[in-house]
């Protein structure tokens, strides 16, 4: 190790504390590489500052002396965005140690929490107070609030709460320079100039680290009801939708949607999960009702509207779950889809967006393009179709993935076919998962070029040495 | 008028056609005046493209001579942001001729407007397709959707439905070097690099002029109840928000909260409006309850719950409107308190936001300092407390305000004093109104330093040359 690196250890030790400083070796490896581990950089040290004044002081050092840093939070990101790149110089920043819930306030329906929390601790404290943090997704249980900003995290409850965006009141910053931008402010409304806090949610970390943020609450939901239904296409899951909000209103939680290709990966290769229905259409549609109210019966006006969408061929079969025990036999099918797909080939995901009414044409046309040009890969669909948001992902037998060559061309292949899908049906590359480092050169290709002239002024703005996170979003040149 | 006016007068007359450009003098009159009449300017001409391309055509042949540019929706802004000052070679940008509705989709709630639509024609639009487009406020009649989004306004509906930046799902908008920002698209997420769009939301036309949206809409409310609780404090009223929530959860629609001096000022002054109940405790609170079915019966739990309160001694008395009638009738007590204050004398109002918890003090310590301040001042409020923001009015005699120095002393002396106790409890001096003219002294006062290098910085780089709305914001030398 060079001797500058020698006391940069030492100058960021004297910081944290010598226990809270990890050097590069076997102690790094959670953190230099993805959870899907597809990236792999390198550091000159893993940091965990142990307050916003810690975090502070540690980027200062590294921006003095010139050293990359790369915010990580839980790293459970789908795009690479937390991973640093293959420079010996990187400090990693972790802010495990920053966990506390500062404040929660069940009359301002808020809650103060520091960026290390672990999303399930987050629902958990807004829980002991009767009250409902919406955000939820997959990795609930070791993702962290911080990391969930940083990217704008999507998750099962956007349809009626938003996404994380629309669930930030206030947060703290550290600027690349060191500097504290201080918005933690607990104000339902502020139009005091610029929307600045807008800038660090989603920007992956590339302008700043968030350290600490204020977060709405709800009521939580006391009574609900659940249904799978059976149908030809998305275009009558999409009516199903305008039945149901004509019914219900916004008592309409979820609606997740699942190609029949999807479930049967599942049935193949996930033998813990039982499908309790038969695979009899082409499309299945989860509905889920909720109301902050006690003993509302939500079934009745679900049963209704479905019987209704029977009656006039929208639907083709409809399964009400009696209980909780088939509720969450129903949700486990939706929940083991990346498992499914995993173990089923080499996963090539997609995360597009596009208007509601044009969902039905994007996903037949996306199908049918993907199956031309690649005859083997195997398409199955998954997502969320109130957002306008199905995942397509084309399996591929990993009999075709042993060249990395081969496999990127394949890769960009598809990705093409779909971004262009995309495009021209209106829609945006991501939906929730972000750029990273994975989607940076399809950004590049289908965004406006005013678009990304924006972006690097801001990021030039705020970091003119490029030392924030370097090489996501845009790739290394940004600033 | 100088040759080089002359010349720009033929030049924006070549892009939209002789019959769309004002020139000065009388006609110009209702659009170099704000609608409060404090604030006069100039212009050399009134512009009113009918297109996009001819907004940008217009901003580029501006920004090519150095003209400096006042984008203008429907002239009722409350700070002054959309007047021009005092130079001559000013050019205001009205865009009445774009008042389309280019599209509406019951399927997708959305609703995708040009920026120079009338509020009203926005919610009727949405309304002839069975959707409920929320934000509400007095101008509803002649603020354009434009003006609205840069203001980022406020009104009746935040409670449930948030600020107007809530309710923008896309937005297209003209650079001030004449290029076309293109983020109208209808997606409900989108995590393709920073969100730009936000930039331009509540900007107040100092980064752009916002030409086009994409809007959320909802189900329209077809239940409500509407009751009106007299209390003798602030606190009180906050306690019945938090049991309201517990029982009916997010079908709280509004809660405005008005001071006994308010109605007093009103029964004084504004003999039309009748006041339907005895004054006979501090404060007043309009409580409604909406929900998206029909036949819902929120009469029942709004009564137990105020019945509980008043058995728990939190709420005085509570009046339960028994028909549209009598709900319209306390409403119009609300919507009287403008009228009210500019009859009572000279108004000098506030815009705060405190964190929910901290009203009750905010408001105590800031009558209090007043009163001992300006003895003469007589002190009403009325505001949204769900949200944080109660406006803070000290309306003045007249015989006090005769000089135009003395009364610029006196409105700094009192400005401060709120400003200083919003401050120590955690606020920001402006919820929703904005800052234009009217506060950028004060926002210079108390904003960090940080913020407003930050938000010079985004404007230089979007701007240049400090061309777009001068003076707004920041004061004339921003860029």
């Amino acid at each position: 190790m060079s001797n500058s690196f020698q006391d940069a250890l030492a100058g960021l030790a004297a910081i944290v504390g010598d226990k809270h400083v990890i050097a590069s070796g076997a102690d790094q490896e959670p953190y230099v590489v993805d959870w899907r581990g597809r990236y792999r950089g390198r550091a000159v040290a893993v940091v965990k500052p142990g307050s916003t004044a810690e975090v502070a002081s540690v980027v200062k050092y590294c921006a003095d002396r010139r050293l990359a840093i790369v915010p990580q939070g839980g790293n459970t990101g789908m795009c690479g965005a937390a991973t640093p790149d293959d420079h010996a110089g990187n400090v990693v920043i972790r802010l495990d140690r920053m966990r506390a819930v500062r404040d929660v306030s069940p009359l301002a329906n808020t809650i103060t929490v520091e960026a290390g929390c672990i999303l399930a601790e987050v629902q958990n404290a807004a829980r002991s107070v009767d009250r409902y943090f919406p955000l939820s997704l997959g990795a609930e249980g070791s993702c962290q609030i911080g990391g969930n900003i940083s990217t704008n995290a999507g998750g099962t409850a956007v349809l009626r709460y938003g996404p994380t965006r629309d669930l930030v009141l206030g947060l703290e910053a550290v600027l690349p320079d060191g500097r504290i931008f201080n918005g933690l402010r607990a104000l339902r409304k502020d139009n005091t100039g610029y929307a600045l806090k807008q800038l660090f949610i989603g920007a992956e970390g590339t302008l700043g680290i968030v350290t600490a943020a204020v977060l709405k609450l709800f009521s939580p939901p006391r009574s609900s009801a659940l249904a799978l239904v059976k149908l030809q296409g998305v275009a009558q899951a999409l009516e199903i939708m305008a039945r149901l909000r004509g019914m219900v209103g916004d008592r309409l939680g979820s609606l997740e949607i699942m190609s029949r290709s999807q479930i049967e990966v599942i049935r193949e290769t996930v033998p813990h999960v039982t499908i309790p229905f038969e695979l009899t259409t082409p499309w299945y549609l989860i509905v889920e009702l909720t109301d902050a109210l006690a003993g509302v019966d939500l079934d009745e006006p679900l049963a209704t509207a479905l019987a209704d969408a029977m009656e006039a061929g929208i639907a083709e079969d409809v399964t009400l779950a009696s209980n909780l025990a088939q509720a969450k036999a129903i949700w486990a099918v939706r929940h083991s889809v990346s498992e499914g797909n995993k173990r089923s080939g080499y996963v090539v995901s997609h995360d597009s967006v596009v208007p509601l009414e044009r969902q039905a044409d994007f996903v037949t046309n996306v199908e049918a393009r993907i199956v031309a040009a690649v005859p083997h890969a195997r398409v199955v669909m998954h997502g969320h179709i109130g957002d306008g948001n199905i995942h397509v992902i084309a399996l591929i037998d990993r009999a075709h993935c042993q060249e990395p060559v081969t496999t990127a061309a394949l890769v960009a292949q598809i990705n093409e076919i779909v971004d262009d899908e995309t495009a021209a049906q209106g829609g945006a590359i991501s939906a929730e998962h972000g750029i990273g480092i994975t989607n940076r050169v399809r950004l590049a290709r289908v965004a406006d070029p005013l678009d990304i002239e924006l972006m690097r002024g801001i990021k030039r703005l705020l970091d003119p040495n490029g030392l924030m996170n370097p090489g996501k979003i845009f790739g290394a040149g940004a600033a």
